[in-house]
């Protein structure tokens, strides 16, 4: 007797597609197969849809406070409701220590802000500081569960900056104790020198957003963490690869055996430079910035051959008016863009049915691939008997045009307004109960839930 | 409605390892997870056993005519049984054309022969001539279901030698028609080289087999037959890597992007070349020879780090007596030694108990990735709905001693006899129907079937 | 007391250029600089002239027979007087000994017939036979100055093929004994198999020459070579360079180290594929063959940046008649050109003059560097004190245009016919002696000399 | 008619070696060879010795403010007093402008102090701003003919340190305007955190210099400014390599083809961190540490091979007392050592005469290398014609028992004291006079001259 069967749907997961029901009991996935003789209080059909584990995206940052009194545009709230809209069921977002702040407590406060979020989420812990009471504070935070530990190796002025003596100390003690390091690879020493000659020249305009951060920048920090890395004795992942350059250091260090993944975002893979050179280039800054179409071409590539490990969204909107108060000195429009609601979508759409990734390739980098790399696997990640029953049901037949509304988002613009995406996501379920349904959210009562990392 | 269902079995698939029934129906899985609430004809408990898929050995020799009127000492019958017996659901045999042979005809010959036997089979088909009819007919070949073609760069004598010239074309034949290549890879005239100064010191005793083929003679022929095939654009599979300079080749090309695939055999990860200077040396001796201490341990270590794909065994026994018959004059004794029934129970007690691979990634060793690899999945190499119902039940807690009878083959000694395994085999199902039960071989009115790559 | 003093000559030599005297005694170079007060029996003025060390063509076939009756066009006399015109002072020819002779009568009579050849000699000698006599020779052989053994991994009809087998003891024997390998390398059963197919489709005007030995058959024989080199344990040199692909193959194996040399040829500088397409297609066949403009400025690339470190002429010509008895067989025409008399001021024109090598690289590439390699440096290959006085005077301000006939050669025809090249030789000098005088070969009564191998 | 010939000395240079005649006229050597019907003002037999090019020591540090009023303990006429006595006619010492100065009157200072130096020099500029009028000044600078410019990668408190930033701009310019780049080379943050850790432990003694810096602070910055400097466009110089990690990197890129060049230092190459562990541990404190046997052993094989291409000696002693007043906390010891006057009798003693390196392998080591790579060739580093006539008269039969006295160096303590080499400097001239006799410094009325860097 289940709870539910999902018949007949075309269910993707661990590299293999084919007809079959899903039988869930309390909120778990316990059968797949041929069902037809098993009991159930409801029973769906899915005939013609695609059936999907819920997507992860493993890189976003709801309620972000970046200075000023500014926070990113969604809360956890809002951005778990875009999250579900788009068919991602699990997020993983960041606890941000600031300086002094006892590190548990930094832990618990997060975790507080979290709650009500609608869909599960798990936690990366930022490190910024190279000694003290935060890096002592490392064995116990990973057995608190945490998924990775964050480095950003630029923003010094936001507080965030760990240098390498910082650095290189995680690795160690995370190859020791068995923790994860993600980090935000750019140079910032030559980032800042350029800034400096941009101000000085006048420079100011969205475009030196990205010329003040060249490929190098990326390329050479990457191929730096990753040295850090090995000789620290830890895995190393690498967030938002941007560039061509970037990748290329990822594909020899996997080619010599590294301990790496990598990551990139949709805008990476859609968007290029140019778009920073329009009247409303201020709305496309994020960090790194968008680069050019060898780029975008070179990172599909790259998710193709392996090189890339999972697609995330760095999903971090700020409202149309904060982007543009400072629209012409790009040194001070916050950075960032939203993105959590269309990362499925756009996948789906630009990437499956463009023939640039199978599906099921795209069902590894969504879904499998982060919930092994971050310990959340098999409770996420796919759908054989044992996960949770998070799953979208997609309609290829289907097609979507974006808009900032049905995304979900509080913000009130898309860099992808206005695209007509082929796919739809008709229904999308977490833990066993439709939490979506024909792109209308459906608040639930069980609110999402904190996920720890295993570490085996 | 089932025909069977197997009950709380600690199921492994697919990367994933969870207490689960898996429901059979018309020979198939067709379902797995929770079935508490199915109903099914038969009901079998696997309380505390470990249910795998069937593995696949996809490099047999069974009836394979060696010259002077001798056979491998397995039929299709007898190895099968001894397939059976040891967990083996499929194996890959040759068709091998004599010179002037009409291709197809050939291949319709081997596939009479292959009538009977007790386990499904795909073939390899040997190409022995460079140009002409044979390689003609390459593309129809493929579109028949040959699982590769299968290309030896040594044994000139034997009449299927093919030169670099052949390979080449085969390469490029493939890689134009989606063919497969897999090869048997040494350096031929090396090697006469060596068999020629041996033979004029006199020195013919088994050791000087493994002598006279020193692992330069492997490390070259794969390096080169990857090149070609690099050049060829098709991709190739290095059969029966038996040396740490062979495995080498692969490792480095793997890293720098090579479609290439490796499988090595239990007697190159359990036994050395001393056992060539006992008395009974002539039993140990196959192509490649054993090697030493230091090659087991980094073929180990190349099934954990992925330089290695898959595992079998290149069973090709001979009777006592004909290995015996020139025991002094290595370059007389037949080459091979029987394997089929041992395979999964050495890599079970050897690797898993051992703690040299986990049983996840025993799995895929000898069930996934040779499914993947040769376009039999998933209908063999997983229990995923879909899949044939191809089914080992293994004990974790028994215990197996090794003797020759019990392996099923008809050959009269093993080179394994009397080892003490971890782990014993209850029940082998092929396609829903139990052909094995505690050691008992049950002879079914449906045998084996010829089985095709898929292409697409 | 010197017997001859070169004044003001700018001097090139050992990667130095300056105005100096050279000062000269007994067929030695015995002074080198500022010899104003030195007293010498003849005083020549070299003001305004290049004063360069006497070329080396380290890769000449003089009198070489080609089966069917016919020879090389030309013999070591008309050979020799080709090399003086053109500034080479010192040549290296072959030993090829007939299967069944002692290999030491074989060395004995070539060297016989090299007497009164105006120019130095060494010798290669051409081992093809895996085993026997010639092979157990090879340490004799070192001791008697022999410059390299010479192995063809093509050839098969020639009779000068040598397989694997004997090319890895080769390696095996030279590394024991000091020896050195040069080695033409090509994949024989590649280029036959494509060679039986251009006959069988009537395919046989010069240009399949070309289309039956593509890049690959040179790369992947020189990438085998330098793998079998460094596992005999011995350096390898490789002949004639040709294609962008064999050049890579070089490029990559000394980035990681291996021992290994390579030379190009002028014709592969020069010269493309469309000169076989013409109506006189035939007088452009040689073996490799021709290629295209990216593999010309490839080889250029790998000049300056020491991927190749000399470069030869093979010259082997073959009179207009005997190209053209088979013009539209390509399997029938002679392979080879001409090319010992246009080496130097051919590099000079279209290198130095065009700006692809700087004056010091060329004398690197013809005398230094070949004169290291094979043993005879100091003697020959620079103009220190101690060195041959093996000097050729070049007038920066002259010009030359080629005809067959101005190249000494007995050929009558050149594949630079015509062309007008910047720079023009005044003067060569060997021992001291002067030989050739504004294009007129002077007859010395005291002819060339074999010159040993050092193996110290 | 010549002012001096040095007569039948066993001349070494340029890669040749043999008795040869010098002839030297104002200052320079104008000729070599057989001289003996050559007339000279006088005559100097060098029978049964070895003729040498005067030594480069391209790292330096006379003169060199510490900070709290210490400088380092030679000036430059004592540090080139020591040179002349140890066979080194060239040193390259550096301009440190202090920040705010103007950067020419910063190096027409140092050319001051530099005034009297008994030997030649060239001069480094530091580098130790990433923008302003230091940065601007690069192009003029090299046009002054400065040798090179000098990056430190750590010393933040010493007002030295370049961030990335700087470096890479430095690198940008100098590949424009043909400038060159030496860099120490050591990740300062993880230094710095490291000495942070050591301090709060208390683990001040001397080792802990070496501790706090293990070898991955010096791989990972060699490797960094390597990529930066090919991002750049400039070719770098990598100073004083101390570790097998750090020549790796540096072995691995140059393999990659990088225009990346690499110099050891002595102390490097003969002595262990166990010396830092003794009560006079102090003594031994130079900047990157001491390693172990190991990274010897590595560093001689480095030079043998082609990795490193220069030995110099960071001369930079200072007086017993200042390397004792706080002996016990090495944040506090002076760092550096004396050794401008051993360098040559080290290496010939401990690498010529003990098989680890050539005689000729050293000339090119010591002499040749320098002057090609900072563009004092030929003038310096060869016995040419052309070159000024800075020579070394050394008897392989004689020895010396290094003293600190008998080095010359105003410091009163040698980390070699005691040592007995195999052989003795017995002359040293410098433009052709002798400047030391038998180790006897004679003061000449013609002190030594900057020499700049030619650039074309």
């Amino acid at each position: 007797m289940y709870d539910l069967i999902i018949k007949n749907g075309n269910v993707i997961t661990s590299g293999v597609k084919g007809i079959a029901d899903l039988g869930i009991k309390g909120g778990k996935i316990v059968a797949l197969g041929d069902l037809s003789g098993g009991r159930a209080d409801l029973v769906m059909d899915a005939d013609d849809l695609l059936v999907l584990p819920g997507a992860i995206d493993a890189h976003v940052h709801f309620h972000l406070y970046v200075g000023n009194g500014l926070y990113s545009a969604d809360d956890f709230y809002t951005g778990g409701k875009s999250a579900v809209l788009g068919g991602v069921t699990t997020v993983i977002d960041f606890v941000h220590p600031v300086h002094g702040e006892d590190p548990f407590e930094a832990h618990e406060k997060r975790l507080k802000e979290a709650e009500g979020c609608p869909v599960d989420y798990a936690m990366f812990y930022c490190i910024n500081e190279r000694s003290g009471p935060l890096m002592d504070a490392v064995p116990e935070l990973i057995s608190r569960g945490i998924a990775a530990f964050k480095v950003y190796t630029t923003y010094k002025p936001a507080g965030i900056y760990l240098d390498d003596g910082g650095v290189f100390r995680l690795f160690k003690l995370c190859g020791k104790h068995n923790g994860l390091v993600s980090v935000h690879a750019e140079n910032d020493a030559i980032i800042e020198t350029g800034i400096e000659e941009a101000i000085s020249k006048g420079e100011l305009s969205p475009v030196y957003h990205a010329k003040t951060r060249p490929p190098v920048v990326e390329s050479e920090a990457v191929r730096r963490l990753m040295f850090l890395a090995k000789n620290g004795g830890a895995p190393v992942h690498i967030l938002h690869v941007s560039s061509k350059e970037g990748l290329q250091q990822i594909r020899m260090a996997k080619a010599h055996g590294a301990h790496v993944t990598g990551e990139t975002c949709p805008h990476y893979l859609l968007l290029g430079e140019e778009k920073l050179e329009g009247a409303d280039g201020c709305l496309y800054t994020m960090t790194p910035p968008l680069r050019h179409k060898e780029d975008n071409d070179t990172l599909w590539e790259g998710l193709r051959d392996g090189t890339l490990d999972f697609v995330t969204t760095d999903h971090c909107p700020f409202m149309k008016s904060d982007k543009e108060k400072n629209k012409n000195d790009f040194t001070k429009i916050p950075k960032g863009i939203g993105g959590v609601g269309t990362l499925l979508p756009l996948l789906y759409s630009e990437g499956v049915r463009k023939g640039r990734i199978s599906l099921e390739r795209m069902v590894e980098l969504l879904c499998e691939n982060p919930a092994k790399h971050y310990g959340i696997f098999p409770e996420k990640g796919c759908l054989l008997p044992g996960a949770d029953a998070d799953i979208v049901l997609l309609d290829p037949n289907g097609k979507w045009i974006v808009t900032p509304e049905s995304t979900g988002s509080r913000c009130d613009y898309s860099v992808y307004d206005g695209m007509e995406l082929a796919g739809k996501i008709r229904k999308v379920l977490r833990r066993g109960r439709v939490i979506s349904n024909e792109g209308k959210f459906l608040k639930s009562d069980e609110p999402g839930n904190f996920i720890k990392r295993k570490t085996a």
